[in-house]
């Protein structure tokens, strides 16, 4: 089936399946090896890099539809989303434009679309170790990549502003929210920890104060053995102690009055 | 007017003027004299209370409906209100028993009318001093009270749910949002910020605890006068930093590394 065609026939029958006005977009960011990335895909049929992100089918949850979308487009799962933020201005979607980007693609479709109908999105976000983790595109998509948080392209609609609110809302949660479990090796130094801080907030920190800071957290377990096969003094190993840090997840660090 | 026509044709013409599948609800705390209580309302039509709640026009930002719907049903005005989440799954609006409960009261609807379609919900909260605002009902509200949080009654649809995940995240964000500024006198003493936090913890805390932890935040002055008329030790008054108050709201208590 021609390419313009098929998409055409997918537009109108999801009009049938999904719910009105709402769609769901994911920022997946990665963390590997001192660099901080975020993951994204440009549609086959659509010159232009887009987060992953979809639609709502009349009898599913929210939430569902969010890990649902992304594992459709990009294989992956077992992922822990969180909703962020809710965008809702009216002249979002910018009906127009997505129009001529159709248009231009060869697509056809009336003024009254549902697909050019006004949507309010439901931003949901997660950090992985992207090494560890899997994309493997959808029929719908072209290419996906994981793109350097410095060198995002031209993104479609407002995914650039969803973006930076993801990262704005992930930087906030470093004050009251423990990170690095699935960042981290099992053992890791402090240098280690602090380098993952410094990617995330993309800043020097002061190397005395990050420890100070961190400790008190208590949500650190220093280990007897030290780091083998490194110049000068061998550097402590640190763990996570799991219960504290599960705690502090869902409470809050230095939570409790 | 015969009030179920009034209702019904204002139920029909929402369908032309609101985005489907959407609304707002708006969780309103109160915090007087150590009470802290909630706004409900009781729909002149309907037999039940509820959260004050409306639908979004189709050209209006989410965040805007919520400030008008709280404005019109309430009459309250200049609000700080907070998204806190999405409410999406497919049978919280229980169509069944919604439409029961219009038939109960002589409005009938056909089973697929747009009031009885799925849903979501974007759940905004504040919190207030309630004795500095003044609600006043709309045209659909019969009745509007501030209800003490352990006295809450019976709720339309799933408002219970949504209250309950307001109050969590508002005593969740006492560990990283400073709170007071607008719901105590200008000066204060530690006892008197102290009882706050218990009455929106609804628990009691360690005096030397509480006041160690608060003073770490540095978002307090202490005067050099001393509260006048008082039984015992006069009191040290305390006020807040407004500058650095701000500071943690927007950027977390104890944040910076």
């Amino acid at each position: 089936m021609a390419r313009n065609k098929e998409i055409t026939l997918l537009l109108d029958a999801g009009e049938y399946s999904f719910l009105p006005s709402l769609s769901v977009d994911c920022v997946i960011f990665g963390f590997h090896e001192n660099q901080l990335k975020v993951l994204l895909l440009k549609h086959r049929y659509l010159n232009i890099w887009a987060l992953p992100g979809g639609f709502i089918y009349k009898d599913e949850p929210t939430d569902a539809a969010a890990y649902r979308v992304l594992k459709e487009r990009t294989g992956l799962n077992e992922i822990f989303l969180q909703q962020f933020h809710v965008f809702g201005e009216p002249h979002r979607s910018e009906k127009e434009f997505h129009l001529q980007d159709l248009k231009r693609d060869g697509i056809d479709v009336n003024e009254d679309h549902w697909i050019l109908q006004r949507f309010v999105t439901i931003g949901y976000y997660a950090l992985v170790e992207f090494s560890k983790v899997n994309p493997s595109p959808d029929t719908f998509s072209e290419n996906f990549t994981w793109w350097d948080i410095h060198k995002v392209p031209a993104l479609m609609l407002d995914h650039r502003k969803i973006l930076d609110k993801a990262l704005d809302v992930l930087r906030r949660q470093l004050n009251y929210q423990p990170v690095g479990y699935n960042l981290l090796p099992e053992k890791f130094t402090m240098p280690e920890l602090q380098k993952l801080y410094e990617t995330i907030l993309d800043k020097k920190l002061d190397r005395r104060n990050f420890q100070r800071k961190i400790l008190s957290f208590q949500i650190l377990r220093r280990l007897t053995e030290t780091k083998k096969g490194v110049p000068h003094k061998a550097p402590y190993l640190y763990s996570f102690d799991l219960k504290k840090y599960l705690k502090a997840l869902d409470e809050g660090l230095n939570a409790g009055w």
